[in-house]
């Protein structure tokens, strides 16, 4: 079911749902250069494939997402604003894969989750984590600044207050702060992680696929603000044109379940 | 107390406190297109009127708010994107005139709360619901999609990332998740839901109304976005030149209760 | 280690970590004309230095932040939309200056944090209270509008819905519903406030201040929204040309603590 799998990022299958898997337990999944390239790669392959109904993202082992990005390497790749640039490059392009992909995406977190995986995590649409997991952003204890890019994604999810609050203190903390800041949906018994998201992707592709790939283009084309054009607003009804529809109607009405082609 | 009883929209006047009823308890309050063009006609009705310093919008008894549009007249009234488009305008003008309602609204939320409820109940100001209520929005299920300015709504008041879950999972949730993501303001134990809307409602109508006012304007107005004008800016002292401004001072250092005229 | 004492705004330094007081506590530090403009001086001084990491603002004593602003003299300097304009300017810049200074900001909050006090609070980046505390913006009471700046600080930090029924029903409230609206950022005993802002001010101060100052900005514009301009964008990587960054890798792979400069 897997491939590519002496990499550091690898892509299994499971019917309509795949996970990304950043593939490096040795170092705890910390993040290099090869990795965020990877994963840009990895998301915009996903982002192409109809048969996708829901990506799961998560790191391999259930002891850490990660730590973040790899600082034994930075001497080499990060060690000057021009190389910081291009290696910057490589990580928004990874996150805005994540965040672009037209499939729903779930990020399923083991244990810690800072710096560089926390902000893959953000990128998800949904965040699920165990009740040991733990969170930060510690970079000005590096002298490192989150970039715009990364930023956006920290505020969108938490706010202002709470995004400063992360970045000030560069504390470490736990799942419930994390979900009563808003950074994570929904915390679950540790080894219930890999289950609850397996039954939300579940839950996922068993709704019919347009309809949640509208919804997410929907949601992300209000949060850019501006007037909608005529073409726009129509598309909200285009779902009444779908065999998916018919469906669903048929299935509610019959008391069955309902069998969506994404068509 | 009641006009218009025998029909589907109530309206009920208790002094300046108003209380729309969506009646159809034999349905559990099923949204059908009748229903959804009085909502409108009800809510821009009271918004002309002056004498009004609350609104509330509830379902008829306290099983449900609802569960949203009435699916057994899809066929004739919701089968193509023509007549979705026209079913759509119905709803979104009444939940328009919900939001553009210049009197305080509060939802007054028993039980069952889903889709098309939820969605009446978003476009309230404040919402308020009993540890027995349940949430969700479930459309993926009937192959529908919620066209933007439903979406607009939901997003506006628990972010993207909430907003996707709800739509991607399409589960039926209960009130202690729907406080923790923002969907409510406050939950009671269910039989004292009555009461605590009634309570809210009485303290809004104790402050003084144009200030009410003001404040919605004020705060939908920096929710618009871009520059505010001269004549805007001055808006916000222009209170200092009503007579119940003097009242309210009066009050306060005789330690007295206001008693407010709207004027 | 205290200037101006006498005064109703004291600053003083520990460090690089300067606390202003609201310095009224005769009056539990409501908040007069005077003191409104001696906020904004003290916090545009603090702004313009350099030596500063964090700035504290509390009130004196330990019974409350504040009641607001202090009606007694409303009759000589708010009394009609003319004065209420210049009064509303004094507030504003005050606001302002802490919204805008480039250092982190926390406010302390001691007991009762109502009306203007709020507003101040909110103007600032964190917000840490005690279980006793208790909040609330109840102008309507006063025939008073909040005008559009603190509003806007308002709705920023909690939204649309909770900014209404804040303002709508003007009830005091508890630290706890405080933190579920998103009001404080953190709830301790109440004899534990003082020593939980000073050490968040510590764990801040130990941060890169360049890089606290580069993520106040970034964060605020990002919330300013529109395009980034390719020189904002390479500011995204102006860190990794400071001594700061070479210390912070240094220390981390040395596994010791880093001592910033600033530079």
């Amino acid at each position: 079911m897997s491939n590519n799998s002496g990499d550091l990022i690898l892509t299994e299958r499971d019917g309509a749902v795949a996970t990304v898997i950043l593939n490096r337990a040795e170092k705890l999944n910390a993040l290099n250069r090869e990795m965020w390239a990877g994963l840009g790669g990895a998301f915009r392959a996903l982002d192409g494939d109809e048969d996708i109904r829901c990506v799961i993202l998560r790191g391999a082992g259930e002891t850490a997402m990660g730590p973040g990005a790899d600082i034994a390497e930075f001497s080499d790749v990060r060690a000057n604003p021009e190389q910081a640039a291009e290696y910057g490059g490589l990580m928004h392009a990874a996150m805005h894969a994540i965040r672009d992909c037209r499939h729903p995406t779930v990020a399923q977190i083991h244990g810690l989750c800072v710096g560089g995986a926390l902000e893959l995590a953000l990128a998800c649409d949904i965040r699920i984590c165990g009740e040991g997991s733990r969170f930060g952003i510690p970079v000005n204890r590096l002298g490192l600044v989150m970039a715009y890019p990364e930023i956006e994604a920290l505020v969108g999810l938490v706010g202002r207050s709470s995004a400063l609050e992360i970045l000030y203190e560069g504390r470490v903390f736990d799942a419930a702060e994390a979900r009563d800041k808003g950074l994570v949906n929904r915390v679950v018994a540790d080894e219930r992680v890999a289950g609850e998201a397996r039954a939300a992707a579940r839950r996922i592709a068993d709704g019919a696929p347009l309809v949640n790939r509208w919804h997410k283009k929907f949601v992300d084309r209000i949060l850019a603000g501006g007037e909608l054009s005529a073409e726009e607003e129509a598309e909200g009804f285009a779902c009444f044109d779908t065999d998916d529809f018919k469906e669903g109607v048929r299935a509610f009405l019959a008391k069955d379940k309902p069998d969506f082609k994404g068509e």
